[in-house]
């Protein structure tokens, strides 16, 4: 077995990765929600001063990345890689963005998976010694998204009670070889389970199989147990998801129920918000890693956390030719102190 | 500076992974081209049985994946990786691919620069020891593409001279961490090069500049000169882009017209088969080098070849909203010895 590899799905860092700086963006509707507090840049509207909302939302990439390297003490010249992706098609917030910041570039495509996608990838290139800085950062927005994946805006189509609100913002994080902490120690790499749901307004159903295997496999892997960690986060199965992933584990065997919540509960609240079963879209684990968690990491209210992002790699083509949606989700395990 | 890193944009491998097995499926019209001896599967349609055009690229993935590990004598639970990506909205037809074949997945977009990004990521995954065995897959089609990007076909547009022709194809390669090559020694990622053109029936003009960028990094950051290389192959610049590219490396003094050519001049006899340009498409450099060169590297017509996918990578939308078009490349040097 490869020496990095633990059981079938999971390598451990002989180096870990520190991640030394995070910057998140969101819109104005983020921005009153429960995490408010912890963005580092709420916009006062959705277009930010650009022509389409697509262009908005490569802005938020670029700035989010720009940001996190100021938050870093670096500056842009000392990045080696970029690992970027989104869920517009051709991935075009990312490439758009990578083309003003000039960095070797890693084009991703993991759907709300990403932020997991891109550190996972980050940190198996700092550990190997393939480089020392590097950035992983993902976004995604409302407006973007909702026409790309569903219907125009205009149209007002009313929503049923499944459906998510995706999440307009962008986090960025800078992985570094030398650093402090918080460390990247493990990641588990998710394969695809397919429940063979076909309502795109049910996505936390369709992704909550994947995100069980890989948080069991993690477990099974590593050996950690629930004490090992104090929080399980998956990235955007929202209200019903979630309870659907964690009656996954227990009949495995592992009831995570103490410890687990979910990115889309915590960003919006779902009553006052009107954003139904909760936030979805890469933006929703970026930000909320990068703004909420990274914070509460640094200052030890969690020391040792699994960030599960995770994935529908459905395309509106695919759903209209019958297919279902196939669920993906990537962990990665991230430690105040390195065991 | 990283341990494994070379100048600015280039790693070096201490346990270089072999290319042990690769496998290449085509379409009719590629199986009719000048390399048709070379592929291990020539389509009698380009449906193969499936009601879509979209479910025959995943297929052909798919099944190029199958192909490559039991050229390889290895069985599919062999496989620790599977890094793959595609042209198409939400890379569907690699994720339907993953969905079926159950490996940890890594999902990239780089456009038709897909191939070297896959054998870059897998690389360093295999040398850095996070794993022994992975497989990087890519594919296009010539009507999912040309429907997505371009228009109808049952419109019958007609094209354009600069216009390029997408491969109907699939190339799989297995790398492992034991194996007597061809190695993959480096590698080169690209940053993104944006010439400002905005026609997308121009597809090598937009993407020369990023070739040309990348392999003179690549010498500059290896020390290498062009008589350490037996050949560079661009991965789908075509006749014009082809020019381009070589014109601008002469401009920065490395003259590699002597052994310099393309994966989309290659595969097609543009005067015969009518395809101006040449091919383009993420699984023209795929089954070019998982058919045509990854054969002639092992019987020595070729000893060291620098192979560099080429990705534009605009989307329809940002088109429409007047913008250009971003090129990239990523480099992978390939040799039959470790230097």
């Amino acid at each position: 077995m490869a020496k990095k590899k633990l059981g079938k799905q999971t390598v451990v860092f002989d180096n870990p990765p520190s991640i030394i700086s995070t910057a998140s963006i969101v819109g104005p509707k983020e921005g009153q929600g429960p995490l408010k507090d912890y963005f580092d840049m709420v916009l006062d509207d959705d277009l930010w001063g650009q022509g389409t909302w697509e262009k908005c939302e490569s802005k938020m990439q670029q700035e989010a990345v720009k940001m996190a390297i100021r938050n870093g003490d670096l500056k842009e010249s000392d990045i080696e890689y970029l690992f970027a992706g989104d869920l517009l098609n051709q991935i075009i917030s990312s490439s758009y963005a990578a083309r003003q910041l000039q960095m070797p570039y890693f084009g991703l495509y993991g759907a709300c998976s990403t932020m997991t996608l891109s550190l996972s990838l980050g940190s198996i290139t700092i550990d190997g010694g393939y480089g020392d800085k590097v950035v992983c950062v993902t976004s995604s927005h409302f407006s973007t998204a909702e026409r790309q994946y569903r219907f125009p805006l205009e149209l007002g189509n009313q929503r049923p009670p499944t459906s998510q609100w995706t999440v307009t913002g962008a986090g960025a994080a800078v992985l570094s070889a030398n650093g402090n902490g918080p460390y990247i120690t493990h990641v588990t790499t998710g394969k695809i389970v397919d429940p063979g749901v076909k309502d795109v307004n049910n996505m936390g159903a369709a992704m909550a199989p994947a995100a069980a295997d890989t948080i069991v496999q993690h477990f099974k892997d590593t050996g950690f147990t629930i004490e090992d960690y104090d929080l399980i986060i998956t990235g955007d199965l929202a209200a019903i998801g979630k309870e659907i992933a964690q009656d996954l584990m227990i009949e495995q065997g592992y009831d995570v129920s103490s410890i687990y919540t979910d990115c889309g509960i915590k960003i919006f609240d779902n009553e006052k918000q009107d954003t139904h079963a909760g936030g979805s879209g890469c933006g929703c684990s970026a930000t909320v890693f990068c703004g909420y968690l990274y914070k509460e990491l640094q200052k030890g209210t969690f020391n040792r956390i699994l960030l599960v992002s995770t994935g529908a790699l459905h395309s509106p083509t695919s759903a209209l030719q019958g297919e279902s949606i196939p669920g993906i989700a990537h962990a990665v395990s991230i430690s105040n102190k390195i065991s």
